[in-house]
């Protein structure tokens, strides 16, 4: 399979699960939060499924296009590893759901990564809300939601709180 | 539709069109032509089509991915501007194939640049030989396959030399 087929698979299946997931949380109360802006593509996304909700988004810098930038107070910036155990302060209540598509091609970084939100996120979220997350990070005791179809296991990882 | 469902159309249409194109060359000889190396993945997925052809790539500078780059005679850097018009010197041949996707956010730029490939490509193409473009090249005297099944009309551009 070339690059390109892996990335329509990877992006297409970004979009299934955020298509899926925003219909299990439509029952939980709660913002939304987008770890890592990138181009701003799946924040656009992400609003066009929640017109109704407060998204925030946390990213070390703006670098997405024009139209598809949070306004400041839901753009949360600096170094993930120091806003997001203070994050409560700016979302003001836990979320009802949870993206994070922040991995690099650095294993070792992702794991450290991973790790951190493992460790950080869930206090974050909502019973019943969703992590949605192109890592694994562990939360053995969530509850593990089927992938859309067409999703092969492991390219997205579906964690809902208990 | 947000930009995440639209990125995904559009590179979904690239790969459908390569994929149609590269079976309507296969009795023309000639090698292939990129315009635009960018990240590299399309020319991944050229050579997933072309094992057996030369396919050279132009452009500005080299930011793909590492195992994502010709080797330096097929890598032809510089302006395209200046590149193209000389581009027979290193492609020794015309070609079968042309992709290019090019154009940016600029209405006035891709003008200029469509107007560009419209002039120079043609001396590059072979009798039978295609062009797929993100861009509308004109070329009005050139065959217009259809395009593939889900491609919707006007986000690719294929021509067919007479």
């Amino acid at each position: 399979m070339s690059r390109l087929d892996s990335f329509i698979r990877r992006v297409s299946a970004q979009r299934d699960c955020l298509n899926m997931v925003a219909g299990m949380v439509s029952g939980i109360n709660g913002p939304v939060l987008e770890l890592g802006l990138g181009n701003g593509r799946t924040f656009d996304h992400l609003r066009s499924l929640f017109p109704n909700r407060e998204i925030f988004v946390f990213d070390r810098q703006v670098a997405a296009h024009p139209e598809c930038i949070p306004d400041d107070d839901h753009m949360i910036l600096g170094d993930i590893f120091q806003t997001l155990p203070e994050a409560m302060q700016w979302i003001g209540g836990p979320a009802a759901l949870v993206h994070t598509d922040i991995g690099t091609g650095d294993a070792e970084g992702n794991a450290r990564i991973a790790a951190f939100l493992g460790h950080h996120l869930p206090a974050l979220v909502a019973t019943g809300g969703i992590i949605a997350s192109d890592q694994d990070l562990g939360l053995d005791d969530w509850k593990r939601p089927a992938l859309p179809d067409g999703v092969p296991a492991k390219r997205y990882h579906l964690y809902r709180k208990n």
